[in-house]
């Protein structure tokens, strides 16, 4: 569920989470890993619905993930291995970056896949 | 402004556009073409505050639109030639999409680029 190119999500209300930042460039395997593991571990939080990602070749990337409420989000937030990752994030990969948490209204566009 | 990697938004409450594609790799040098105009266009809009745009090399892509409010997005989905493009789009370029649209209600990160 976690790699569908377009996340499979309720009716709204929901909420989505977009991270949008430049990559430095530096340890990009290193990186690649700890982004797979945050990944597999958002997937196990209660409240995780879902979540889209995309890099372009120039560092700048979107990864919007989807969540039941903003109490999910914050638990999420703060788990000390996402923390950890957090920390890591801003010292090393990421010169610019910005979170902005949001509710979703409506949606529309072509039936989710099976 | 449309070129800044992270966009320059106001303090929340504002509105995010979160739009979610998979490519068919069908004609690119005419969809970045259009891409390019639709960004322009976009820009000139009353209330449009931003936008952020990712694409990875399997064709999904990531693009989310800021605005001032929902009257605003409503009204430049009505454009005529965005019309045009939306329509192209469903035929052509975009067998999987989704468009949600959500208002921001908190947000941090790095400092703004001036």
């Amino acid at each position: 569920m976690v790699n569908q190119p377009i996340a499979t999500t309720p009716d709204p209300p929901y909420y989505a989470v977009v991270f949008t930042s430049r990559h430095s460039g530096d340890d990009f395997e290193g990186y690649a890993a700890m982004a797979a593991r945050m990944m597999e571990l958002a997937a196990e939080q209660p409240g995780f619905l879902g979540v889209e990602t995309a890099r372009r070749d120039d560092g700048v990337g979107i990864t919007v993930s989807y969540w039941a409420d903003e109490a999910s989000i914050r638990a999420w937030h703060d788990v000390a291995e996402h923390r950890a990752a957090q920390e890591r994030g801003k010292q090393q990969w990421y010169p610019q970056w910005r979170v902005r948490v949001c509710k979703v209204e409506r949606e529309y566009g072509t039936p989710f896949d099976k």
